[in-house]
């Protein structure tokens, strides 16, 4: 449906899986695999995160149609240790390796106490709270880790090594939304500067250095062979090292400067692999507290005006399109109904 | 032996031992919860790491003076899940529960794949590198998290609720010293800006507020009222709040705010728990090549002039302590020296 003055056009919710899937699907992705994806751009377009809802949406077509990524992925689940478990991606896109990972790891943290899950061999295009989020319905802390390509200089370095490398975390909340952030190990996300270079913006200071090495808020000049700077100086870039061990070295799959080597430039998502580590509160000594107690840490932090939890706004978000819809702008529509073709 | 210029006391490393030693029986303590936490001081000052060093120590003397902690404390490991330990600490300092807990959790991990260690009812003094380097040269990668007071601001708050709140991740690289790093919530340490306030220095700007919320770049204002401010805005502040859910509400232990209102104020460490996580890299898919593919991403990041990895100063002083021994200020010396009468 277009709006009065066409600024956007507005989908249901079901519409935007649908679209999503018959896109996939006119692009070599099977069934299985065109429904998981499906689910991460309709669960960000539900709650209003478009950078990674049906505007990713080109870029899945484009790493389908460079035949980098298999449509057709048959992911199987692995035993590695008593508190391990992988699930290799055969190529695929990240959520259907996911999705068969999700139940097998929440099996084992509660019969655990904590357990991994490596997710190797995928392509990852979307945020990482998707992960985290309902292993935290399922009562369990959860955190994740995921490489990139490499934009991100490492402490005091100019050369871009690390990838934005984002790192979520979700705590249960039994009753109400769960608390979970999802953010990148970079000072701005690498959207938002290409947005800023398209639309002519200036990008805050800290966002990054231009090819000789030289902090700038050119977006352009951070795109054209500069780097992003680490979120709080060395700090961030500890973290976002962190996470390239995580999900690189420790589970035997790729950094994000080896994830570029392998890329055929396509346009589409990286290849390389994802930790996820689960802990069930009610095994770690205060089975009958833990909910509880926690709430007043929340009712600190939310007694100040203006203060929020992480997710506040996509949790809100989420009210909002079940009734009211999606907006897209009409360039994307057009563009992805183009691709169905 | 005192220096030409009576500009600093030199001790080697066995005397910083014995001195800590002597020092902590002279004011309550046994002999095995003395001499546990004259290894982490005899550590940070072998290390350079000074203000975890001795400087700690007249704070250790005021809180067992003040019958605060529990200087003969018994602490015991307890089975929570086939993954996951407690350490009940009775009320002692953390040492003695961390190393109690030491060799069961790397045994544990290693038979799991992946271990928990809660640390519960300890006083918490010390730099956290020191829980996950043990651990990183056992071969596994750990984490720690650990409260503190609250000092440090919500995202977009004016109230200080979390603590500085350290995070502390080890990589074992066999035959070398591990990647080990440790790092505060905060943007700045308190202890710079206590030292700020005594020298009459200003902060720089971001480290904090003043009592009416204002962002200020004079300590005092900071210390009398005021807060601190988050490393990396949100970010940082996420990582203070998820900080506290791992060691407060996970652990059944208290956060940052229950540690304060628990506390006569000493002076001495806020009473708290700690949550360690250890992962055996040889577990988790790449048992042969996980060590080596590591090397690569240090080998990316080190190839940069002037860029090195977190610890690397540690790992050199050590090297310089162990035959120069540890500077101390004689005014520090010798207040330890009148606490031991």
């Amino acid at each position: 449906m277009t709006g009065p003055e066409a600024m956007s056009v507005t989908l249901d919710l079901d519409e935007v899986r649908a679209l999503t899937i018959r896109c996939l699907e006119a692009n070599g992705c099977d069934a299985a695999n065109a429904a998981a994806v499906a689910d991460v751009i309709h669960a960000a377009e539900r709650d209003g995160a478009k950078s990674h809802g049906l505007f990713r949406l080109p870029g899945y077509v484009k790493s389908l149609r460079s035949r980098k990524v298999n449509g057709h992925a048959v992911p199987r689940v692995e035993d590695l240790a008593p508190g391990a478990l992988r699930v290799v991606g055969d190529g695929g896109f990240a959520p259907l390796s996911q999705q068969l990972g999700l139940q097998p790891l929440i099996e084992r943290t509660r019969a655990q106490g904590l357990a991994a899950l490596a997710i190797n061999d995928v392509y990852h295009f979307q945020a990482l709270w998707y992960e985290v989020e309902p292993l935290a319905e399922a009562g369990l802390c959860a955190f994740a880790f995921t490489a990139a390509f490499p934009y991100v200089t490492a402490a005091g370095g100019r050369r871009p090594i690390y990838g934005t490398n984002p790192m979520a975390f979700g705590w249960p909340r039994p009753g109400k939304t769960p608390m979970v952030f999802d953010q990148a190990s970079s000072a701005l996300a690498r959207g938002e500067i290409m947005i800023a270079a398209r639309d002519g913006h200036d990008v805050p200071p800290g966002t990054g250095i231009d090819s000789e090495g030289r902090e700038t808020t050119d977006p352009k000049a951070i795109l054209d062979g500069g780097a992003q700077l680490p979120f709080g100086g060395y700090k961030g870039a500890s973290i976002a090292m962190m996470v390239e061990l995580l999900a690189g070295a420790l589970i035997g799959d790729k950094f994000s400067f080896e994830a570029l080597a392998a890329d055929p430039g396509d346009g589409g998502p990286p290849g390389g692999g994802e930790l996820i580590l689960a802990i069930d509160p009610s095994r770690m000594g205060d089975a009958q507290g833990w909910a509880a107690h926690a709430e007043l840490l929340f009712d600190q932090i939310l007694s100040e005006e203006g203060v929020r939890l992480p997710a506040g706004r996509r949790h809100a978000n989420r009210v909002k399109t079940a009734t009211e819809g999606a907006a897209i702008p009409p360039a994307l529509h057009d563009e992805i109904l183009a691709l169905c073709r």
